[in-house]
């Protein structure tokens, strides 16, 4: 094996040329064996082998700076960086990240997640090479699907004006984590395939050939196209910003890629790498499926086909035959996604009602001003996105929806801990950045019957509403309670008399088991699905909190601005100073510090709002005043 | 007077074309005489009369709909709407906004504030006309500041794949709020000039004369140069985005622009209007000075002068100085703005310390994950943004910031109630957004000395720090009390035994006001410069509870996440229940709703929370537990 000899940053340098191809076929099948094991982002990987590579050998690491756009492509640089075998402990708990991580490994210069980050972060770290008088090379490694997100432009618009050495590197395959779209995406496909490019030539050369002359002008033209090179460059859309072109390039081909990186090194300001790649490259099922191998649980290598069958539907699997009923009686609603007609759970809507589906690309804050216009007009735009992504549209959520009191429906999926893919991922900030926010309104299901209720109640609403569910399996417990959803208003599941649970969407079932465990020890709890987190259903709370002696919340969310804190402030308000009587209140809530990655059951535990934790706490607490 | 027959939407249309020039200088003149007698924007007011009356000629409001980005050039349009004598209660409480507001006239078809949210709204009206199958006109109007703020990218980059009209005016006047930068801003300045396209064409023909026949190449692609437009067409940047251009036309010019306008509304997509104006036209002191009469105070009109000289250093020119004391001592500090070097302060530092000075355009998000990757390089940023500007990088903060532990520092202007421009503009959030973040800390001076001791205790730090302060005149009272900036340390004014009195930032003086009001009534109040946020002053917090019968946080920003819940969050867990003895605690904070525009001090009283409303409160607490 030549992957043996590669063992710490740097190793690759001494591997023969010759043996580069077998290396990349190496790196494949270990990636696409270790992520067959454990679940992980694989069509990117498979399709960044080469250019890492490539990056490698022409950059001296940790000196030299690579920033991942979003990160999940970095397997192969952890690979060559001496991380080969902490991929058995791939996105474990403790184990290694499936992104870039500079707590991880000194050539991981900045840490990433979220989309279309790298050419600004990169940008900073020239600005800060260039005024520390350093001169190692810095390279963003960014997708075709990133250049999507906003934010790149206000980098490249930026990076415009460099006159040092910044290396942009463009990984195209054509693909966001679906179909790429938009207008970018249409320009770099007339690149990638020349059929852009070489029509313009094509018609210019006829037009020509018309014109009396015109056969020696093409001659001409032909020899000196060197000289006339706008005429017959492509990437002029970069040109045209400031930024220099190079490509477009085979980013399967490690030497062409060395020697072009080598070249761009030598340029005294901004120069973009156009690199063609295959996402999911080696691998038929993913090249074949890339949506479903962009990130992908334990599947069977052979079949593709995943190693545990999926035996209950998911949140997102609800939400997805909820908005093909709610809108096969509404045609004013229209769905909206950011690139994640997949994840979402919009294919099928997409599908069967493409006029009023928008896929708006990796373009959360779009997304969102392009809803209020839509409401503005008249249609009832339901957006949904992932609870992380949504907080790049926290602004456009505030100034463009909720100042107008616009009628726009949010789909918060993967709210709450998200698992493996760590920090940058965990949905555990919206019920906090949502609430600050006037004019909203928060609602969190139980189970899958009550995520179909809200969604049908968030349609028939009027105004700014969030419906924020889990990532994962849809809880189908809880079946016999089905009250109608009504504003602000709870549902009570069960009495008690010592303790009353407020839970929140996902801790109702935890708050459930909080409840057996402490029946068990003679505790008597009420059980409540909160149902609302803004507004908070104030009689409910006011009139439980005098039956019992405390009173629990439990959600899935930061303290700071959650449930929890507008609890307290009820009572403060009403009861002055939560001080009637011997009432006690517990806030059971994400810690202030990121969630890392690793399975969830076990990241509940570690941060304390497992039932197992919850119980001991309560009870702790009952314990300490009797 | 012509303007005196413009009373209702469409009475434009009924004035003689002859009659134009005077009627734009009438609109003029009275723009300038009402913004010199209220304050508000001139110049992209000035800049905009023309086209403003171009739109109203070729469009019928209210059923076609325009856009206006930002919406402070908007003037023209709200007199050509009937509201003309609204404006001698221009931005004044209950008077006429400064911003198009849909609950003001059915011409305001969105509502608008921040930057580059046009053609996304835009979009999603054409959308929702097109799903309803009505036929009207969309147009966004956007100026070429707005054109580095990301989110215009992905709407262009959604708005290319329609197929049917949509209307993009370009209101390009080569200015931001202050000069335009990057990439984007240059390849406008060459269409613009037409030298850039002037230049191409030059070195075109003399590449083709130097080669054999070229001079016939030369005229024949003159005269074939409809056939192969793309040679000779500017704004080929938008015709690569997939948007049709037009232009570049002279925005002074009335027919020429109607005549645009009316050949633009027969394209079947989209299709962008390349305006050139001049901010400020028609008043000398605008065009000389045209960031200082972008947003002005009343003046006078013969000096361009403010009416009122201040007397008192703003808070802005507080950081100011210190910035240029600061960085005197340490190279590592940069200084980073979003279009504006001016209203934030850092005019003085960007001519003294060019190098380490990055004005990136509006354009807050790569703002914020620049100054990422300039500390992840070893440099100290200080980013300087208003509060609710920086509510667009909320995930960039959360993501690219401090989940990295970054030493970023933020110096937060305009937080807390800043007055005439309304709902958009007030900083009363930055408290609840920046509080969820975990690794964030979070500091408000009380006066003009413990800002400086604040920005140097943040450039001293290591990770993300924010220190939020008002618009206006800096505090200089308690000049007695500059106690040493210890982490999560509060500063104890006075000593009282009925009350304590927990105020953040400007609410100091509020506070200490309500001391003396309290006072008299023979109830003595502690006086506690809360300085902290995040982390609060937990010792302070507890040993004063035990002394007092009712503790206060007074704070400038909503309740929710903000420093009030924190307070109670405190109380609740360490007392269990804030339940210990009789302690009552009052929150005052913003009510959770937009606050509107006019006099802060109005405002504060109209939403409780200046100094009588504050002891009031306190005072009824009082007697109803006595």
């Amino acid at each position: 094996m030549i992957l043996d000899r590669i063992n710490k940053p740097n190793d690759i340098k001494s591997i023969n040329p010759d043996e580069y191809a077998l290396l990349a076929q190496e790196i494949r099948e270990f990636l696409i064996r270790k992520i067959s094991e454990n679940g992980g982002h694989l069509g990117s990987n498979l399709g960044a082998v080469e250019l890492t590579m490539a990056l490698h050998l022409s950059l001296n690491l940790p000196e030299d700076k690579i920033v991942f756009d979003v990160g999940h492509q970095s397997y192969t640089h952890k690979i060559l960086t001496g991380r080969k075998d902490a991929f058995d402990e791939l996105r474990k708990f403790k184990g290694l990240s499936g992104f870039p991580k500079r707590s991880e490994s000194d050539c991981d210069s900045f840490d990433t997640g979220h989309s279309s980050t790298s050419v600004s972060a990169g940008l900073g770290m020239v600005k800060a090479r260039d005024l520390r008088q350093m001169s190692h090379t810095v390279v963003s490694v960014i997708g075709d699907g990133a250049l999507t997100g906003g934010m790149v432009y206000e980098a490249l618009n930026n990076a415009a004006r460099l006159t040092s050495n910044f290396i942009i590197i463009l990984n195209d395959n054509n693909m966001s984590i679906s179909e790429n779209v938009g207008g970018i995406s249409r320009y770099l496909q007339s690149i990638r395939t020349f059929e852009g490019y070489q029509d313009f030539k094509v018609t210019l050369q006829k037009q020509l050939l018309k014109i009396p002359m015109g056969d020696r002008i093409v001659d001409s033209l032909k020899r000196y196209k060197n000289s006339i090179k706008q005429l017959f460059v492509p990437g002029m859309f970069f040109e045209d910003l400031g930024i220099t072109y190079l490509g477009p390039i085979d980013g399967h081909d490690v030497n062409n890629m060395v020697k072009t990186i080598n070249e761009a090194k030598k340029i005294n300001h901004a120069v973009l790498i156009h690199v063609c790649t295959k996402k999911g490259r080696g691998y038929a099922p993913a090249e074949r499926h890339p949506a479903r191998f962009h990130g992908t649980e334990p599947f069977d290598i052979e079949t593709g086909l995943p190693l545990k069958n999926k035996e209950k539907p998911a949140w997102t699997d609800i939400f997805s035959t909820v908005m093909l009923k709610a809108t096969g009686r509404n045609d004013r609603v229209c769905a909206i996604t950011a690139a994640m007609p997949d994840g979402v759970g919009l294919k099928r809507f997409m599908h069967l009602y493409p006029d009023r589906f928008f896929d708006v690309g990796i373009a959360e804050e779009h997304a969102v001003t392009f809803a209020a216009g839509l409401a503005a007009g008249g249609m009832i735009p339901v957006v949904a996105i992932y609870s992380s992504f949504l907080q790049r549209a926290y602004d456009q959520i505030l100034h463009d929806v909720c100042i107008q009191n616009l009628h726009v429906v949010f789909c918060i999926d993967s709210a709450g801990i998200v698992g493996a893919d760590g920090e940058t991922h965990q949905g555990i900030f919206d019920l906090s950045y949502l609430s600050s926010i006037p004019n909203m309104h928060i609602m969190a299901p139980k189970n899958k019957w009550e995520l179909s209720d809200m969604m049908k109640f968030a349609i028939a609403f009027d105004g700014p509403i969030a419906i924020r569910y889990p990532r994962g399996t849809a809880c189908d417990g809880f079946k016999e309670f089905r009250q109608r959803i009504e504003l602000a208003k709870s549902e009570k599941l069960y009495d008690g008399e010592d303790v009353a649970l407020f839970a929140l969407g996902s801790m109702v079932e935890t708050a459930e088991k909080v409840r057996e465990l402490l029946s068990k020890k003679n505790i008597s709890c009420s059980l409540i699905n909160a149902r609302f987190v803004k507004p908070i259903d104030e009689e409910r709370l006011l009139s439980e909190s005098r039956r019992v002696r405390v009173l629990v919340t439990l959600e899935e969310n930061v303290l700071s601005g959650g449930f929890g804190e507008k609890v307290l402030d009820l009572f403060n308000k009403k009861t002055h100073a939560i001080s009637s009587g011997d009432l006690k209140i517990i806030n059971v809530s994400i810690p202030d510090k990121y969630v890392e990655h690793g399975n969830p059951d076990i990241l509940k535990k570690e941060i304390g709002i497992d039932a197992n934790s919850v119980a001991e706490r309560i009870e702790r607490l009952l314990s300490e005043n009797s």
